[in-house]
């Protein structure tokens, strides 16, 4: 997991054999004890969350005193520890060897050693390397963060997601997270350009290579936003379920947005002067773009419905244990096989996690539904705990930091203006086709929740090699340092200050909602959300063929496909489908019938399609239809037998 | 987690800053690629066996079935991917160096090059490196294994133990696991060691420094069993709880006793002739065992014991998740302490397990007790799952396998007789003082269930440098393979043969036990356990001083300890623990007050210390108290209030 290395002197020789176990045993203690820093961090971070939740101190978050203690780490680590390995930074000539070789052999005194290819050096890193080893072992290959910590945090988040809130604020999310994230990405370059061009002019920075594709990247990677510790806080004080879903719907896109686009920018090559724009090979960056995206989302969506038609058509069911590891099997090779194909790992694992959440969820035995939530809230907390205290020790056990005061100001502004430009027009432009308002309060809270986190943090690492992209690194860092403590820690205070109503039970606010929209005096479409056009033709699809195809619920897929596909359509309806018919409301699926039934009386104004009646496509009337969640919420829910009530809520 | 490989040709150096971040992709790609195959394996065996046991089919562990995938991968990876890495074979001079650094910059073709120390290597080992790059790559740090894939399925061996059958036997057990495994250590090294003398006689084998210690070892690392294909089939078939309990309560100690041994052999040096015996360092040796074993549980328990106090001593339980994320850091720490302190953390974690699920489990809250019993069921499943088809996977992936027919067959035998001579015997002096004796049929059953596992493979695995290293090794592996093959797919037939009773309940089992008892023709003491004075002494400590410091249960220590530590006392008593004194049976705590009760009642005729009557410390006269386990039978049990019913039981 760590970088092991591994001392020997010259006594090797004489000893060789029965020293070799005694160092073998060394070499694991090693991997131990970096282990077990982190181990000490995390147990520290834990502890001491504990005493800030436990007296209701909400100003520093978990995540950002993981930081604050793998800062202290990181000093002790650099300026207490010694540096014993003293022949790191010669650099050796080989003059027989013509290209660096996976693995070398060499011969040192007799003995010959295998080493293996590590990364190449710019020749200004040599002297880095003269650190401590203790350093260089605490460092983890950047891989680890793609391969092992993201994916549990992105799955979670689309697991997670509160899907019936998200699609009805889906064309807002989408904005934000596609449009706002580009506006970012641009002006935080635009800015950054204009902030390296005086530096060269005054000499504070020298002409390296530091075109404007390079700004563009860091532009990209700082678009990144990680709310994590602002969502925690609304989630503890339950804010206004909107501004939650808004906030978190943008976070979660938005990564997958960033991610794709530093990658297309990484790969956008003009030709000639790299300042010039090139017409070409910007347009080849957009479709490269696009590609990535739809293919990542394809990836991950088809991980999710082949878990789905797996859960559905077998009875696995039966072993939970292996159902469940089934499913974290099948959704961390979605993230694989997207990597793997050259597309974005962690847009796949989110689209993954967002289908099994829609889809497989509903097929699990309720044993493994317990164990899947849980198993990957236990891995979302953890990988982010590790996540931010690495961010604490890389402050100072990184070895090439470069600290540019005016650079570091530079990107503070730019990423503040960038965040300005991303909501406040975004928002004005939404307003104009919302029917429910996104108030002033709700923009500057967005506006004040742009924190950077694990995401800006991990592309920043993934390349480190050039000085440009060292001072990115260093500079990234400092980002996500600044705004987790300052605006995680004031997200209190900010929601006081812009008087953001909490304490909202979400069912109340369903059930006072609800009143409101009964009562005459109201506008009776005031509710109505903005995205319901493409909400509605979504959920008509999802329900008639979807729904059907991959889980145990909804209308026979025999009643919704022409009948030239009975044959199939029989095959691939569930049993339990058509006694979902004959009873008009199995307990397991009451969710979407409760939902439909209200639906369709409060939206009766709407023309309704001529069209099979279960099928109702008009569902958008409804403003708070609680969430069928992942939560305990869902197995109460279960067990209402509404079927005969439909008007519940209303009524309350 | 890979070892990342990473192949570039000589345009590197022309292209170099664009190339740079397509190359590091392709760096992560691999890795991707590389975890896929894993879990296309692992999914392609959980299929399997859910169709396995969905027809009740059960000649296929799991593992077994694992194992076989890896071995048809690892036959194809071998034969039909190619090997693009040539270079690698060539051993290049370096006459700079004068010893092997942990870093080395290499200057290649005015690039520099960073490479990392991975081992040394024997030059006869230096041709086996022609192999295949990804053979290589699909090869894991053997620090994987003992870092992060053994811990966790130690530790769920320990958290899982059947306490109050494993006390009852705790005898037997020991015995087997101390005096057995010490036996069929010797007895195998004996047996090999003849062998190799054959082998070397008749000029099957060079005189290599094949010494009776490197007979030892291998008769170390082939004594640790791993019958978990047997006692997946005896739990599914609910076998004669006795028969389990011994065999799991053998094979989990006995890994521990497999390791320290081994590790003790590995630094057993004899100062002048190594086929000498040298009495001094023999001793040393005996000093290390007994030292690391002992120091590996003080260290395994302590943790456990912090993670109590803080669990009982904090109100972190109102946060399941910390309190999880703390249990699960802190149970990872005590193997990570052991291991950094030159301990075995495998030993440490075993008993961090057995003590946390004595102690700790009843201080969490009960949704932590449903997620760290469902998370480490889990990770113990998949850690499982990943160690066996690697291990058919490193049949053929492994580059410098040695196989040697003889050695191979010597080595079978060896493990069969060694077998005998550890279970008959030791079974027979057992039987002279035990009340209930094993009977014969079970002791063919402990002896066919000698499987070899996962220990015996890690234990191969850590050192394969040298030539008797790489034949044992492999002899190893192939142990495993018969072992789990063979014995692991005919436990059912087995278990017919020799009409071992199955499908106990063990309720209605505690019941039948319970009247037959009570039958007045019956000696009253028949059922009297043969560790009876152990567990007795041992259950008073524990009753009267440690669970009233680290539980909420129990007699008040005020109550328990001199008058002079009253302060102290009552410090560290619970206030819960008072409400019991009064309430005279918490309703959380009622298992022990209820087996209290029996224990008085039927073994009334054994003389009573003049004590407090509470902390009653004859706690032997029942035979099957039922066990407040794990699972969700503890819930059960603390529903009851049996305090006013104590025969209950006996009653059925």
């Amino acid at each position: 997991m760590f970088s092991h290395t591994f001392y020997k002197g010259n006594e090797m020789e004489t000893l060789k054999k029965y020293v070799s176990v005694k160092d073998e045993e060394h070499f694991y203690h090693q991997g131990a004890v970096e282990l077990l820093i982190f181990n000490f961090l995390l147990i520290l971070t834990i502890l001491t969350i504990w005493l800030f939740k436990n007296h209701r101190f909400r100003f520093l978050h978990e995540t950002g005193g993981a930081m604050l203690y793998g800062l202290v780490m990181g000093l002790i680590i650099r300026y207490v520890t010694k540096s014993p390995d003293v022949e790191s930074g010669t650099v050796y000539e080989c003059e027989k060897l013509k290209s660096g070789p996976s693995t070398l052999l060499i011969n040192i005194t007799n003995q010959v050693y295998e080493y293996q290819y590590k990364r190449e050096i710019s020749h200004h890193n040599v002297n880095g390397h003269q650190g401590n080893a203790m350093l260089q072992k605490m460092t983890f290959d950047p891989s680890i963060f793609f391969n092992i910590l993201l994916p549990p945090i992105i799955f979670h988040a689309g697991y997670s997601l509160k899907k019936r809130h998200f699609f009805r604020n889906l064309g807002s999310i989408l904005t934000y997270a596609f449009l706002g994230t580009a506006i970012s990405c641009i002006v935080i370059g635009l800015i950054m350009y204009g902030f390296v061009k005086a530096m060269v002019h005054i000499g504070q920075l020298k002409q390296w290579e530091f075109h404007f594709t390079d700004c563009l990247f860091f532009g990209s990677l700082m678009s990144a936003t990680d709310p994590v510790t602002v969502l925690a806080i609304f989630h503890e004080l339950n804010v206004d379920t909107d501004l939650y879903t808004l906030l978190f719907g943008e976070s979660v896109l938005n990564d997958a947005v960033a991610i794709v686009l530093t990658h297309s920018i990484s790969i956008y090559s003009p030709k000639e002067n790299p300042n010039a724009f090139d017409a070409a090979a910007f347009f080849q960056s957009v479709g490269n773009f696009l590609g990535i995206f739809a293919g990542s989302f394809a990836m991950g969506s088809s991980y999710a419905v082949v878990t789905a038609l797996l859960t559905k058509f077998t009875k696995l069911c039966e072993f939970p244990m292996l159902e469940t590891g089934l499913f974290f099997l099948l959704s961390w090779s979605a993230f694989l096989s997207a990597e793997a194909a050259g597309l974005t790992g962690i847009v796949a694992v989110l689209f993954c996690g967002v289908t099994q959440a829609h889809y497989t969820y509903n097929n699990l035995s309720p044993d493994s539904k317990m164990r899947t939530k849980q198993l990957f809230e236990f891995m979302n907390f953890l990988a982010e705990n590790v996540i931010f205290c690495y961010m604490g020790l890389a402050l100072f056990t990184f070895q090439n930091h470069i600290f540019n005061p005016l650079f570091i100001f530079g990107a503070l502004m730019a990423i503040f203006v960038a965040r300005a430009s991303n909501i406040y027009p975004l928002s004005f432009l939404l307003n104009l086709g919302r029917k429910q308002k996104i108030p002033r309060t709700f923009q500057h809270m967005m506006m004040f929740s742009g924190l950077r986190g694990a995401i800006a943090f991990a592309l920043a690492i993934r390349d480190t090699d050039s000085q440009p992209k060292q001072m990115m690194f260093t500079t990234a860092l400092l980002m996500v340092f600044f705004t987790v403590w300052v605006f995680g820690g004031g997200t209190t205070a900010m929601l006081t200050w812009l008087q953001i109503r909490v304490g909202v039970d979400p069912d109340e606010d369903l059930k006072a909602r609800a009143a409101s929209q009964s009562a005459p005096n109201l506008d009776k479409n005031t509710t109505k959300a903005e995205s319901a056009w493409l909400f509605r033709i979504w959920y008509g699809f999802d329900h008639k063929y979807l729904k059907p195809l991959l889980t145990h619920a909804g209308p026979p897929l025999t009643s919704t496909l022409p009948e030239w596909c009975n044959p199939v359509a029989r095959l691939l309806t569930s049993p339990r489908a058509y006694g979902d018919q004959l009873k008009d409301g199995d307990t397991v699926y009451i969710i979407n019938n409760d939902e439909l039934t209200e639906n369709y009386e409060s939206s009766a104004h709407i023309p309704v399609p001529a069209q099979d009646s279960t099928a109702s496509i008009q569902a958008t009337g409804k403003e708070d239809i609680q969430e069928g969640d992942l939560g305990l919420g869902g197995y109460k829910l279960q067990l209402q037998h509404t079927a005969g009530q439909p008007q519940k809520n209303s009524l309350a």
